[in-house]
C-alpha cells in the first residue's frame, strides 16, 4: 500500500484535516474572523499592525533527508516571529501559503502543518488562513506571513543605535550554523537519527543539540523583543544572517561604527560549538553562521534586560564592525547566488 | 549577449532594482514603516486589519508562452485584492514573497514587479515588504498577502443571506474562463500578438477581450466592496472558482436556495463570449467560468447598488444553486487534481 499523496484527495478534503491542526490557535481575542472566508480579520486595537513574509523551498531551505516536515513548519514561523519580535512587536497571527508537487504525500502535508500549528501555539499567533496551491515535479515552496503588535509603542528600527550604547544578543549564537556545516560535512545528525542514549558522550551531544539548531531553530522567547523595546532598545535586529552582517546592517543604518568583544564571542563559542567544530570554526559560525534567530538589539549600558549577552559597543563611525580593530573575514550568503 | 538571470546579480544589486519600481506606493499615510527594516508597520485606525494570501504559481497558474511578467504581476494583485474587497473592506497595503528558480531573467523579474506595482498603484495598496528565495529548476512561485481596512464595519462575510435577498454581481462573468479556453483550443491571443488593427473585426476584438481578461484580470474598483458594505450587502464573495461554485458556498454558509435568473445569464454570455465560443460554451463559461475575480453579494431588493446585474435570488433552503429548476453541470476545479 502506497502513501496518499495530494493529487489522491480532494482540496476539500485536504482543508478538512489541516484546519483542526490549527484550531487551538484560533480561538484567541485577537481574532475577529478566522480561517474559511474571502479573508480573515484581526484586531489591531493599538491602531497599528507590523507585517512581514519570508518563504523556504525545499532543496534550498532545507534538505529532505535531514529536516522532518514537523522541523521546517516550525522553523518557518519561528524565521517570521523572530522579524516581529526584532521590531519590538508581539506576534498576534500567522497566514499560511503551500505551494506543492501534487505527487507530496498528504502525511508530509500534515505533518508540515503540525510543525507550524506548534509553533503558532507556542508564540501565541494564530493561524488566520492560507492557501494551496500546485507546483511543479519535486517542489515545495512553504510561505509565512506574520503579524504583530507594537502595544503603542514606536517600532524598534535599525537605524537607532548611539556612539556608547552596548550591543547585546538573546539567544544562542552559530549553533544553526555549525549545525549546518556539521551535516554538511556528513557527520551531523539528521530527524532519522534515534535519539541519543542517556548515556551519550559530551561530542555526541554537542552534535546533536547544533544540528537540532539547525533543523528547528528555537527561537528566543515570543514576547522578548517587546520586552526589549520596553527596556529602551535603540536598534534591533533578527540575526538571520549572521552576526557580522546583520550587525553591519545596524551599524550601516545607524552611522556608528561596532567593536567586537572578542572575549564575549569566545564564550559565545566555547562549549558545543568548540565542542563538535574545534575553536576556529567554532568562532567563524560565532561571527557569521546564518539562520539562528536570536535577538541582536543596542541599549544604553545601564539599559541592557538581563538575559542579553553584551557583545559589542557602539562608537562614531564611520559605519563598520571591527573585532580587535580589523573588518573580520565571515563567509557571505546570498539567495541566488547562493 | 545573454540575458543576465537572478544568480548573476547579487541580492542587495536586485533590491536596489526593485525598490525604486515599488516607490510610487510607499509614500502613503498608512504606511508607518515601509520596506528595509525587519518588517514594515501599517496603520490600522479602525482597530482591525483584514487579511489574505493567495499565490500563483508558473506552469500551474501562468503558461509563460500566454502571459507576460507584467500580466501575472497585475493578476496575481487584482486576485489577492478581490478578497480584499469581498470583506467590505478597501485595501491598505501588500507584501510579495518571490520564490525563483536562479536562471530567471532579471529582466522577467523587474517586469513581474512592475505588473504588481501598477495593481499596487492602481488600488492604492502599497507594496510594504517581501521576500526573495531561490527555487527549484524552471519554477517560480508569487505569493502575496494583502491587508485591508473595513472603516470600522464588520465584515461581509458569506452566510449573511437571507430568503428574498437578491444576488448580483458586479463585473464581468465568464470572461477569464473564456479567453482560458480559446487559448487552450489554440485560438487564443497571447502576450507575443500584436495589437489588433483598428480595422479587426468584431470576431477577434472579442477573442482578444477575452483573452486579456484571463491574462491580467481587470478586477472591479478597489472600493466597491466597501461600497456595497455600506451599501448594505448581506453576504459577498469574490468570484473565483465559478459562479455556481462560488455562489454555491455563499448558499451553504447561509442556509438559502439560490434561482440563478436564465435571462440574467443569457445577457451576461452575449456579446463577446457567445461571439467567441458560441452560445452553449458562453452559458458554460458564464457559470462556471474561473479568476473572474468579479463581486458576488446579497442585498435586500431595493438595496441593489447601481452598476450590480441582478442574477438570482434567495429563497428558503435547503441550501443550492438552481438554474431553472436543475442543479448545472459545471466544470470543476480542483488545485491538486487539476
Amino acid at each position: 500500500m502506497t502513501a496518499a499523496r495530494l493529487h489522491d484527495v480532494s482540496e476539500t478534503e485536504l482543508l478538512q484535516r489541516l484546519f483542526p491542526l490549527f484550531e487551538g490557535t484560533t480561538g484567541r481575542a485577537q481574532v475577529l474572523l478566522g480561517p474559511g472566508d474571502d479573508a480573515a480579520v484581526l484586531a489591531a486595537p493599538s491602531g497599528s499592525v507590523v507585517l512581514t513574509t519570508d518563504s523556504m523551498v525545499r532543496g534550498r531551505d532545507w534538505h529532505e533527508h535531514w529536516s522532518s516536515p514537523e522541523e521546517v513548519g516550525h522553523k518557518v514561523v519561528v524565521q517570521n516571529l523572530a522579524d516581529i519580535a526584532a521590531m519590538g512587536a508581539v506576534p498576534t497571527g500567522l497566514l499560511v501559503a503551500l505551494a506543492a508537487d501534487p505527487a507530496t504525500e498528504v502525511d508530509w502535508a500534515l505533518a508540515l502543518a503540525g510543525g507550524i500549528a506548534s509553533a503558532a501555539a507556542e508564540a501565541g499567533a494564530p493561524v488566520l488562513g492560507g492557501d494551496l496551491s500546485s507546483a511543479g515535479e519535486g517542489s515545495v515552496v512553504v510561505g509565512i506571513t506574520a503579524i504583530g503588535d507594537l502595544g503603542g509603542r514606536p517600532a524598534v528600527r535599525r537605524d537607532g543605535a548611539r556612539p556608547g550604547d552596548l550591543v547585546a544578543v538573546l539567544g544562542t549564537l552559530g549553533h544553526s550554523g555549525g549545525g549546518l556545516q556539521l551535516l554538511l560535512d556528513g557527520r551531523g545528525r539528521t530527524h532519522l537519527d534515534p535519539p541519543l542514549d542517556a548515556g551519550a558522550d559530551e561530542d555526541a551531544v554537542a552534535v546533536d543539540l547544533l544540528c537540532r539548531a539547525h533543523r528547528r531553530t528555537a527561537g528566543v522567547p515570543w514576547r522578548a523583543g517587546a520586552e526589549a523595546a520596553a527596556a529602551g532598545a535603540t536598534a534591533m535586529i533578527d540575526l538571520s544572517d549572521g552576526l557580522v552582517r546583520d550587525l553591519g546592517r545596524v551599524a550601516t543604518a545607524s552611522g556608528v561604527r561596532v567593536d567586537l568583544d572578542p572575549e564575549a564571542l569566545q564564550e559565545a563559542a566555547a562549549g558545543p560549538l568548540t565542542r563538535a567544530l574545534g575553536p576556529q570554526e567554532a568562532l567563524r559560525q560565532v561571527l557569521s553562521g546564518g539562520e539562528e534567530h536570536s535577538l541582536l538589539a543596542t541599549f544604553a549600558p545601564d539599559e541592557v534586560p538581563e538575559g542579553w549577552r553584551v557583545v559589542g559597543r557602539c562608537a562614531p563611525g564611520p559605519a563598520q564592525v571591527l573585532l580587535e580593530g580589523q573588518v573580520p573575514e565571515v563567509i557571505g550568503w546570498d539567495h541566488f547566488a547562493g
